[in-house]
């Protein structure tokens, strides 16, 4: 806490550049303690991310090092125009495995390098695009359901994909939850006794080392954050073991990374082929979008724990410049990946210079340790993205949205399964399309009630929950919704029947006290209810109307439409004058 | 206003078997007034439709007949069922457009009429099946500026469609508006005079007699009720005189309707062949729903003037059956006609009798007196559609759509653009797709007020419009819109941003009175808040939480994920617990 309120002390508004260029607000601010919690936190994910960023890249179907070169420039770029000061930028593993599927698509005579490459390109040019134009409420259309569910579907995606390189079996890639599990089971004789028993050892050095290992220190007095270095240190203690293990046993049958050159690229912008670019661009869109809707939704958790400021739109220009600097340095897409994020933030991260320190210490594994690598088995990579994507797993999370919202858990349901059965991309359409015709159907049926006066008051309630009183030549109705093409017809009808039915109403007051909108659709309607009922001797009233759709209806036909009837300032008015 | 009165009193509630054949309902209070009325309406609507039924068989590219046949039993079945009592249901143009555009898809070999027939079978089942599933609300998703952009490109498409048969013109058919006009443009040179002359002079007798003659009659002292039959039977009297000019003027170089066989079909049901209906079912939902939107849009207005009831769902079930009815005997998709509806209504019809009464006369025709109909010269049919559909033109329509909301007239233009460059069905798409996009961009930026009280009342209202008091700890903020998907992202950050810019804010009070509903991703952005607002010292609080939205929170974590925030009933009373 001590540190939240030292953040507190120094948040003063930004200036113009700091706004467009945020590290240079907290480095004008950089006290020695924040230099201690960022050299921790540096280290420690560093740590973390090498062995994700090398076994990340293999899952996206491309060399080792690709990982690791995405995780140098794009987290350094993001570091200077990102407004998060503890997301942690790299290849995630959502994205991987989006960028495979993707790859999968694609003729054999394409590099799969370049292809990411310019899949990473085209998702900075477009999320930079957003984010200059000021339109980041595109990624509103990927919903909660929309998003658990793909999260969900991916991770089983991720799981299968990765359970050949685990055992050892050699069966094609699939990339629908039916081949995937058709060609593991064909291959299931074919499993490789060592691969598996490495790759089974890896998988249970990591769990034990997430928590019992870390409950076990705790309790031999260790403080707990040092034991909890211990949990994150286990995917690199599992790079060195099982990397030695290979070596001094000398296991040369056993699957490896291989040779990874040394050194890092220089940047280069190799302008994608249009036909290429075309190809990709649905799926560079989608890898965007996800990615930037995870990441900010990361940042803004973080930021709000410290009080501090995330500008949406800023973190669109700063994810899409690091995808491009992903681009030109022969990497791969990122995004703000959550587990490491969370790893960087309780380590002590208190600015994105323990980014800045994170990139430099993977930078210096590629200039300069890779060919220790060199025979570290892809079963224990296998191990680590298994292990950190099952995390990802939330099964409450999916039981919460169900019992919510049976709409939302429905939609939740069709994207998981769009995303196995047909792929990612078409189960993320379909679970978007379904978000928004939920949007319509909810608002179809609004809520109605047809009110009366509490006696002695001023206060209209519905009729069928208090005591009122009533006037039968006046219809009080308060709609609860937006008046729009939902449930334009609906209204209509609904005012038309009440009408038959009670041939004494004379005047029928529409209370808009819950209407924030009304648009084209819903107007046209009322005015031909306007219309219609003067001719069957009825007058349309409103009253409660606020002040933007004041504005509106001004705008219109709608208030000569419903002469000699009047706009009332309060249902208790409209009452007064019309009894 | 008698006949009003008078049908008020009689608008007793309707038993069981009167709602499902809403007929017997009328029938049993019949009176000798009715039948006056509706015999009159019947005759003339029966001199409007003969004509008008053929032309829109040739429009959709049939034979001449199946308009008169798509005229006789759909009605009838209609107003055994539907719950209009003065809709006119049978051909219509905007289904004949669709019709024809449909069957130019298909290849040559398919028989056009079959093809049609196919159409109506499928259309008037899904209607059926909608009707009986209760799901009516499907048809909400044509919002009016998509509707009105779609019927004004149709009237586009329909006047080219028809100019090369109004002017002896050569082509073929095309469908985009560019093809369209290459295709007149070419034919220009090949106009035929005397074609070109008999469409005109028919185009010019309907123009006077749908305005000047009536007018001039009036002045005559003419009772304008009676002036205006002379419109009404403009179209025969088209058809009179120029089957005259081409019989009497022995002019068979022109094109006429050809050998019109007499008599009415056996109504057959002739099941589709699945191929054909599989590509023929997205063109049938869509003329059958818009043919449906239309419809009861009509009859919903009209009813409202006699405080008559229209059963949604109950129109679904009888537009259903009668275009099931169309497809059995031999005739194409029907709707209910807009400007026919009209003058059944103003003719004075009471009850579907005058409809029944039409078809009657309609089957006479086709009985007895198509003999006399085979040198009617297909220019003349050119004329009366042209003339009919250039009444569907509303330009001050789109005008106002335009000026009160301009996302709605950018929708009308889009679905507009799109139905003339690319295709009706693709048009309309496009035109959905845009108006689901439009109702989630309406929601994304929610207004929200900081809210003070009015010294000495309990009322809040937004700080920036009065002179309210507030307090340094507390921040009520209330939202003008439901929390969902499209805007949960937005609500987060801004609460975020208002505790990082206000760091003595210590309770943040959400005033959901005009909050409706929430969904899950809302609900998820309002969970993280909570959370990570805790931790920067900050408690979440609601107020003004509706019924249906607490029944709604009750399922979910927040109310536990907020404490100790609490729920309080109004802002006040937030004030006064928290200040």
């Amino acid at each position: 806490m001590k540190a939240n309120n030292k953040t507190n002390n120094r948040s003063a508004r930004p200036t113009r550049i700091e706004r467009f260029i945020p590290i240079v607000f907290w480095l004008r601010r950089y006290t020695h303690e924040d230099l201690h919690g960022d050299l921790t936190a540096g280290i420690i994910t560093a740590i973390m991310l090498v062995p994700q960023g090398m076994a990340f890249a293999i899952l996206a179907g491309l060399p080792a090092q690709v990982g690791l070169y995405a995780s140098v420039l794009p987290p350094i770029v993001y570091a200077l125009l990102g407004t998060s000061r503890t997301l942690a930028v790299g290849p995630v593993s959502v994205a991987a495995i989006m960028v495979a599927q993707a790859l999968s698509d694609l003729p054999g005579s394409v590099d799969p390098l370049m292809a990411a490459v310019t899949l990473a390109l085209i998702a900075g040019a477009v999320l930079l695009l957003m984010g200059l134009a000021g339109i980041g409420l595109v990624a509103n259309f990927l919903s909660h359901p929309v998003l658990s569910g793909f999260i969900h579907a991916a991770v089983v995606l991720i799981v299968l994909n990765q359970l050949p390189t685990l055992t050892g079996i050699d069966v094609p890639v699939e990339w629908t939850i039916s081949g995937l599990m058709n060609s593991v089971a064909s291959g299931l004789a074919t499993t490789h006794g060592i691969t598996l028993l490495i790759g089974a050892a890896s998988i249970a050095l990591l769990l034990l080392a997430g928590g019992p290992v870390v409950r076990l220190l705790t309790r031999l007095g260790i403080p707990r954050r040092r034991a909890m270095i211990v949990s994150r240190a286990a995917p690199l203690l599992v790079v060195i073991l099982s990397t030695l293990a290979v070596t001094l046993g000398n296991l040369h049958f056993v699957a490896t990374v291989g040779t990874i050159p040394q050194g890092l690229p220089m940047p280069t912008l190799a302008l994608p082929e249009t036909q290429l670019a075309m190809e990709l661009l649905p799926a560079a869109i989608l890898i965007g979008v996800v990615g930037y809707v995870e990441s900010v939704s990361i940042a803004i958790t973080l930021a709000n724990r410290r009080r501090q400021h995330i500008d949406a739109n800023q973190e669109l220009i700063a994810l899409g410049a690091a995808n491009l600097a992903g681009g030109i340095s022969a990497g791969m897409p990122v995004a703000g990946g959550f587990s490491r994020t969370m790893v960087n933030f309780s380590a002590g991260a208190h600015t994105q210079l323990a980014a800045i320190i994170t990139a430099v210490l993977v930078a210096a594994v590629a200039l300069f340790f890779t060919p220790l690598l060199e025979t570290l088995p892809k079963s224990a990579l296998a191990a680590i993205i298994i292990v950190a994507v099952s995390r990802l797993i939330d099964p409450r999370a999916i039981v919460n949205t169900w019992r919510f919202d049976r709409v939302d858990g429905l939609v939740l349901l069709a994207t998981a399964l769009g995303v196995l059965a047909i792929g990612i991309e078409p189960g993320l359409a379909i679970g978007i399309a379904l978000s928004l015709v939920s949007f319509v159907v909810r608002a179809a049926r609004p809520h109605v009630a047809v009110m009366g006066r509490i006696r002695g008051t001023e206060h209209f309630r519905n009729v069928r929950r208090h005591k009122v009183e009533t006037w039968p030549q006046l219809l009080f109705l308060r709609v609860d919704e937006n008046l729009t093409f939902a449930n334009a017809a609906f209204l209509e009808s609904l005012v038309s029947n009440k009408l038959a039915s009670r041939g004494d109403i004379h005047h029928v007051i529409l209370v808009l006290a819950s209407v924030n909108s009304i648009d084209s659709t819903a107007l046209e309607a009322l005015e031909r209810l306007a219309e219609s009922s003067r001719e069957a001797e009825v007058t349309l009233h409103l009253s409660d109307v606020k002040g933007p759709v004041m504005d509106q209806l001004e705008r219109s036909k709608l208030l000569k439409a419903i002469e000699p009837g009047q706009v009332f300032l309060s249902a208790h008015q409209a009452a007064e004058a019309l009894r």
